[in-house]
């Protein structure tokens, strides 16, 4: 593997490494050395070391001042205290939303739903391409809240999270498959609770829907812990 | 300036920079030129680049493909967004903690909040350095409280944040000297709330606070741009 394009050679390291450590391929507390990972992507330990801190701004490592950089644990603490932090922004998205949009906005926000719903519907045979999609598709509602919301501050924090909050949709892949219908369910209660203006209708919405995602990988973790 | 302690070089060299942002030595919207600044503080362009990185990641910078590192703004409009996550990750932290704590932390935090209490009482005479040591004591407090709900994405989102929050309370500071008195108020509201155990009661006068501090901000910065 061959990177070019140096303007953003350290994004592009950093987005390699983190997608080997969303599917797990990289494991919770295994070292990232970085002259083995310039060596193996022929680039210049100066990148990598770039790379390893946009990773660490994600939450995929930890970097300690003389062990080097760590992949960050995964474990029933570490997803109770990420979804406890994300359900919280997601709420603040939601809050934000409701206040700011105006009837124009509507409709852009009921056709991401649909295109959401287009997508969750769609599917018949459920597949780890499937699951990826749905997940996809969610985040296009999100950013399209984003562009209404006009935060960077949140934006930026919850895009952030998005890598460490993808890593456990992946532990909860296969449960992920089974509920993709109830899945949809989710994403139609959202949808009409942001379009009732009800800003505490949309967070008991949102509330549900992330703590629906946190049991299902609570529960796949608990299963691995025991096991 | 020298920089030595080879492991927290591109840390060091971000505390330097960052100091200078805070206290709006380097403006906003001014660039800044990695190989300048590593000529003059003779350190490698790589360890500048990092330390871009966690300046970026301290909402102190934005980093643009070619443009390079750019002192991020401060405008009326970039406090509010900022002021509207921090209040609202503060809340998250004090319901957390009346969620978490024990009658034994109970101690802990009411000494940390008549550290800070007998702080802002015992300055008769405000000058620059009493603001920055109730802002000091202030976030002691803050680290106090880390410790006891424990959840890190929270403290790391929070401690992120910090120094934006420290540049807009360098905005005010000529403003903050004379509210000194009101800010003690605060404080003893924030406590007593914290003491009765009821989260509401905590979030309203989180909320309070923060308010206040913004509003202090804007005042200033409001002259400033009418100026």
């Amino acid at each position: 593997m061959t990177f070019q394009a140096p303007e953003s050679l350290s994004e592009q390291i950093a987005q390699h490494i983190g997608q080997r450590i969303i599917i797990r391929d990289l494991v919770p507390g295994s070292r990232i050395q970085e002259l083995k990972v310039a060596s193996d992507l022929s680039v210049s330990r100066g990148s990598v070391r770039e790379a390893l801190l946009i990773l660490e701004r994600r939450h995929l490592v930890e970097i300690f001042p003389r062990r080097g950089a760590v992949v960050s644990s995964l474990t029933v603490d570490s997803v109770n205290n990420l979804y406890d932090i994300y359900i919280d922004l997601l709420c603040m998205l939601g809050r934000k939303l409701v206040e700011r949009w105006a009837a124009s906005d509507l409709d852009g926000i009921l056709m991401r739903i649909r295109e959401v719903e287009a997508v969750t519907q769609a599917i018949n045979s459920p597949g780890p391409d499937s699951a990826e999609k749905i997940i996809d598709a969610g985040y296009m509602v999100m950013r399209h809240v984003f562009r209404l919301v006009e935060n960077p501050f949140l934006e930026e924090t919850l895009e952030n999270f998005r890598p460490a909050i993808s890593r456990t949709y992946f532990v909860a892949l296969e449960n992920f498959q089974g509920s993709i219908g109830q899945t949809a369910v989710f994403f139609r209660r959202l949808g009409e609770a942001a379009l009732s203006g009800d800003a505490d209708r949309l967070q008991s919405a949102i509330q549900a829907f992330g703590e629906h995602q946190r049991q299902q990988v609570l529960r796949i973790l608990m299963e691995e812990e025991s096991a």
